[in-house]
């Protein structure tokens, strides 16, 4: 489509499109498609209301349940696909099934790591936007800041019951708990598995944390006693409003694997308990289930898998616990009026490779990587009736859209903040009419505060080192070049000015429209039966901050 | 299951099996697994033999006809996986079908090379065996040996009427072509892509073979200008007993890149032809075609796939005309009684990645590498009644299997010879019966005549240089690991012994059964049109030889 004079000056103030999107502030990149395609998408999206509406009528004026499942560090290709069961010796026939149930979204990015993805799926936006910037493992006084306005929060504006158990990972502070982020319920580690399942006696055993036990070697020069995080909070359960109650541990007890597997089934047996009560209601519901498994470090004494590598054993455990829950998502009589999406976080985190039994497989890199092996994942969304089962899509999509796109079908776009940049694009056409209907083509990739690269169609330029011009960029064609291991000098040559021109978009929309800071406080407040060890930590912390 | 004190004696002298298994010299691991299975495989292949009969009743008495597929160097996952398409960008829709028709091996072993996956299926040897040890070029004056008894010459004994179409690449002397090999007819080029698609000029202005072309350099110090192919025959045609003609040049005419395309699209032509021809008669038929493409090294004019890289426009080409052989022998009404087995020689020409659109995808490794990305390749086996569609086997299975399997399939058995080493394991029961089903739990895989490394189960030890220990060699669980790149010095520890041992029967049955020599003789005799610039050729050659 050719640009009229009057789109291309609203260009260049970057802010022609506020109207056409009920005035969502938007990255530039988005509204450089918008000037070519909104006239195309205005009319496919009165379609798309018409048959929204038609869908929520037939439901008794009700919008869907979602139920979200996110699974941590695993590479594409890892499950939801047959034939790489038999690469991996790893049986994941649950989540194919799911798969063949639904729509394939094969070109979903992520951020690299843990934190970054999952606070671009609860806010719409880039990490980076909200100061998150990094995986926090112990203490630091840090969080997901009561500002930014959470999915769960904008669902409830419109009627939505929330829930959330397993991994969060958004902070330690208490405004950064799901429960005081639009969460009516929740269960949840407040740290990650770092704690919980690598720094274990246990693991230290089976020479994957070697030294980490304050026991298990002398440390006869060790003056710092809390560079090996102690006494830190386990599992927390909270309801909105209320104080939260660590469930996993005794004061003076020491946590274990036999601890963390116990921790897992719980948050499985509470997913399920979760969904059959939500699903008994009559809202709509948003429930969202994070595991902790994968990710593990010791050997199981009895192998179920071909492979029985100390994770792909997890990722085994946890397909059948899929299935568990599908079959109950079934048994409530609500699968049909619920969309299901399961997705992996981020690539595998390979410092285990050969080991854990998970692999890079088809895409280079892993978790902390730009590279398509840290940020592609395996993606699968099911809506019996409306989402034509056993579909691919080829386009690009971004978790951020997740937000946006979630928030349209609940009807609840209106409740978007319009006060800060969302980079979540609606995706809902690309999900009710299939392959094609993507609205964006590009990503911006962070590797925690930094750019590393920016994807554009079959394009992928990484960025080059300070002062390096863009025509000496590496870009590669990921088409061509999955592992992106031959950079193409002659694509940067032509393409280095049109990536040159994405990335002031990008920055100039940072410019007009800043990060906002992460959220600060004192770890841990709000904990109603915090143990002595984490008293004495957080003393030792706050004695210093 | 326990051995006997017979056994164990029997397997010592390394000749126990000969009774069971009618008289089949094999190698020692093949005893070795026999000594412990025979009885179980015994029961079962009365019931197979019974199953044989009834399928060959049905059809009239006779056996089922073979029509054998092998595509050129493409990485595993290149075709027959929707999925996988997407991250390529290259649509291979009708065999993704015909895989979605078929029994999925998805543990198939070729060797690294051309030369030596052809020789293995149409002798059932490990090519070295035959004396054949690498892919030859240009003029040679060797080849498949006469001596050899090929799968065509087998099948041949019990009235199947046969044909080869395409790609050959088993020398340049007569008593290695096709029709002197087993074949009723055969369509096929001396050589192979390097000088058929490689070096022309087009290949040189497209910068793929700089320097190659007479004219495209000053070449001021070249004094021998056989360096540089020249005056090679290029496709032939001939009927078993009679003089082989060349076809697609004339004298004094310079090979193009329109004469490669035109080939190719000959090749399409005579298969199809050939399939009508054959299904219409009343003897049981033997077909392969060997494609060329996807080699290719020049881009298109116009692109076809979203990848466009010049390698994998060719591939989606010749997905289209799989697709059209497949509608011509449904059309045949010879579909249902016809076991088509589609798969790829070996890994993909990983010199051109990033520019041909294929790449190593979820193995390390391709063409001329003993890594399972040039030893590992998708294979399909259909078979309308007989074998489960949409199945799959994680068994591992070695492409000189097909010899001795399609013999069984034909009831040519017996005339398998009984006066050398047959490597090729019946899979009969695998085809039949379905995963678990595999007779070998090993591969030997050689590069040229150097054996790289042994394959046992999930383990892959790769021969450690001489001198070192076997407790020293690298030894990779591919589940776990597949791309091989975290030996695990571990696994060798244990496992030393076991591949040594291993090695050990291999190398007792060659020195048992020392390898046979290559064919040698006079290049391009029996060809009867033989251009001025060949027979000059040949005189160049036959001056030193």
């Amino acid at each position: 489509m050719k640009l009229t004079t009057t789109i291309v000056a609203a260009l260049a103030m970057g802010n022609i499109a506020s109207a056409e999107s009920g005035d969502i502030i938007r990255d530039g990149e988005y509204h450089y498609l918008e000037a070519q395609m909104g006239e195309q998408w205005a009319v496919q999206d009165a379609d798309i209301d018409a048959r929204l509406a038609n869908i929520h009528e037939a439901n008794g004026g009700k919008p869907p349940n979602i139920l979200y499942i996110l699974i941590d560090d695993v590479s594409f290709g890892q499950m939801g696909k047959r034939d790489m069961n038999y690469v991996t010796g790893i049986d994941t026939s649950n989540i194919n099934q799911l798969a063949s149930e639904s729509l394939s979204l094969m070109r979903m990015y992520t951020e690299p790591s843990c934190t970054p993805t999952r606070t671009a799926f609860l806010t719409g936006r880039h990490p980076i936007r909200a100061g998150v910037e990094e995986v926090k493992v112990a203490l630091v006084g840090e969080g997901l800041a009561a500002e930014e306005v959470t999915l769960p929060e904008v669902l409830k504006e419109v009627g939505y019951n929330t829930g959330h158990v397993g991994k969060w990972h958004q902070g330690d502070i208490e405004q950064s708990f799901p429960h005081n982020q639009g969460f009516d319920w929740a269960a949840f580690p407040v740290h990650q598995q770092v704690q919980l399942a690598l720094m274990t006696r246990d693991t230290m055993e089976s020479n994957n944390m070697l030294g980490f036990h304050t026991s298990g070697q002398s440390n006869e020069f060790a003056i710092d006693q809390r560079f090996r995080p102690f006494g830190l909070v386990t599992g927390l359960e909270a309801q909105a409003g209320g104080m939260a109650r660590e469930v996993d541990l005794e004061p003076g007890e020491e946590w274990t694997q036999a601890h963390y597997e116990r921790m897992n089934e719980r948050y499985q047996a509470q997913i399920v308990e979760q969904l059959e009560q939500l699903a008994a209601k009559d809202e709509p519901f948003f429930l969202q289930y994070w595991p902790l498994y994968p990710l593990n470090f010791v050997y199981p004494d009895q192998s179920i898998s071909r492979n029985g590598g100390f994770m792909a054993e997890k990722l085994e455990v946890l397909d059948g616990w899929i299935g568990e829950l599908m079959a109950k998502l079934e048994a409530t009589g609500e699968a049909d009026n619920t969309l299901v999406v399961l997705m992996a976080d981020n690539g595998l985190m390979y410092h285990y490779e050969g080991t854990s039994g998970l692999s890079q497989l088809i895409y280079r890199g892993g978790k902390t990587n730009h590279l398509e092996g840290g940020v592609r994942v395996d993606a699968y969304v099911r809506w019996p009736g409306v989402i034509e089962p056993g579909s691919s899509a080829g386009d690009i999509i971004h978790v951020s859209d997740l937000y946006t796109t979630f928030a349209r079908i609940a009807g609840a776009t209106d409740h978007i903040p319009r006060d800060r940049v969302i980079d979540g694009v609606d995706q809902t056409a690309l999900f009710l009419e299939g392959e094609g209907n993507s609205r964006r083509d590009y990503v911006y990739v962070y590797e925690g505060p930094v750019l590393r690269s920016i994807v554009k169609q079959e394009f992928k330029m990484h960025m080059p080192a300070p002062g390096v011009p863009g025509a000496a960029a590496p870009v590669f064609n990921i088409l061509r070049d999955p592992r992106e291991e031959n950079a193409q000098i002659g694509y940067s040559l032509w393409s280095g000015a049109s990536f040159q021109d994405m990335l002031k978009r990008h920055m100039l929309t940072i410019a007009k429209h800043p990060h906002l800071p992460l959220g600060k406080g004192k770890p841990y407040e709000g904990i109603e039966n915090l143990r002595p060890e984490s008293i004495e930590t957080r003393e030792v912390f706050d004695s210093w901050h």
